[in-house]
């Protein structure tokens, strides 16, 4: 197990072969996948938007957002809840960061809009705990590698957004986790507000019924739209 | 603004004059005061018990705790959701860091329970959203210098365990900033799982209703008993 801010990923997978560019610059509206249980990182310009795709509707997207010009600065759910007085963001929300900065905006989301900002990412000791006991692919070694193959270190694992992640929290504060609500290509676009590195892992966790009951961990595709 | 990680306050209070001892080794069972406004950072070794203490009953205090032998791992409130199925730690519970490790476990809490475990502790930009333009006294910055009194950097501000604090969710995900529903005299101990650094704030929020409805923030206590 790595020290928590360890940029060296506790395994590897495909994700390190999947960088779009040497330093994740895209190519503007081409259709870009994901692989099933992997990750990768794009660099977005101000005013630039990122869309995200769900093809299958259950898969989620562990997504996170750093500052380029400071990846200490980073997208932070726990400032997002004060921000937006909600833990579920919606369009025409920002998100801002550890410094409250807004960093995107949504601005479309067809999806029933039920996301998750509370829970962690899956990780190695989070498969050790549900009895796994070789590697298992998880969302916070899948950033570590996006990032490192873009020729960046990833200061730390920050709290991610958990897009078309179904996390139910009952009256007596008890949360479980559930099927996503979220549809056959559902999309979710987000304005860049200021020069960022984006993350996106299609979460491999299939012991819990996090990415749909009884079905594998699929893909995600994404494109950037320029201003 | 400091860069997110910055050991540098973005101002200073008393909270540089309140160091229990040179390393922060606190003196069993004797009861120490955290001024109004302040934080103070303790020592904790492997079975020690932190009781912490609410006179007024409506004062927040913003928790954080550190493994001993790397600040790079703490008090993980994404994971503690995961690790407790709950946004609501209650007695018998373990408190887990961002490597999902027990490190202090709630053996008492004699308020109704309802704490705050999604939100990020109060900063410098936080004062400035809300219309301050001086300097304000926040819990960050309480982090800060609470452990560089004793010799530490803390190597970021993690998203707190707030103790006492009353951040209600509704069912459409909306949060807000309540009055506690704690009471004067209120006490929470929690065991000592791996040797830690504690530090607590007592939260200078007087801008919202978070630290009680009229009142001003008040002082904090603690002792430290032994196994």
């Amino acid at each position: 197990m790595q020290s928590p801010d360890s940029a060296v990923p506790d395994g590897t997978n495909r994700s390190l072969e999947l960088a779009i560019s040497a330093d994740g610059t895209p190519e503007p509206d081409r259709v870009y996948t994901i692989d099933a249980r992997c990750g990768i990182a794009v660099r977005l310009r101000k005013g630039q938007v990122l869309r995200v795709i769900n093809p299958s509707g259950h898969q989620v997207c562990d997504f996170w957002a750093f500052c380029a010009e400071n990846l200490g600065e980073h997208l932070s759910m726990a400032h997002v809840h004060t921000s937006l007085g909600s833990i579920f963001p919606k369009v025409g929300d920002a998100l801002v960061t550890n410094l409250r900065k807004p960093l995107l905006e949504i601005i479309e989301d067809t999806s029933p809009g039920v996301h998750d900002t509370i829970v962690a990412c899956c990780d190695h000791a989070r498969y050790r705990e549900l009895g796994c006991e070789g590697y298992h692919d998880n969302c916070a070694d899948n950033l570590r590698m996006a990032m490192s193959v873009i020729g960046l270190r990833a200061p730390r694992v920050p709290a991610p957004f958990n897009i078309w992640m179904n996390v139910p929290i009952a009256p007596d504060g008890g949360t479980r986790f559930a099927p996503p609500v979220s549809r056959p290509g559902d999309v979710i676009r987000m304005r860049t507000l200021s020069d960022a590195i984006a993350v996106m892992s299609a979460c491999p966790q299939d012991m819990t019924e996090v990415n749909g009951d009884g079905v594998a961990p699929g893909i995600l595709q994404f494109v950037v739209e320029d201003a």
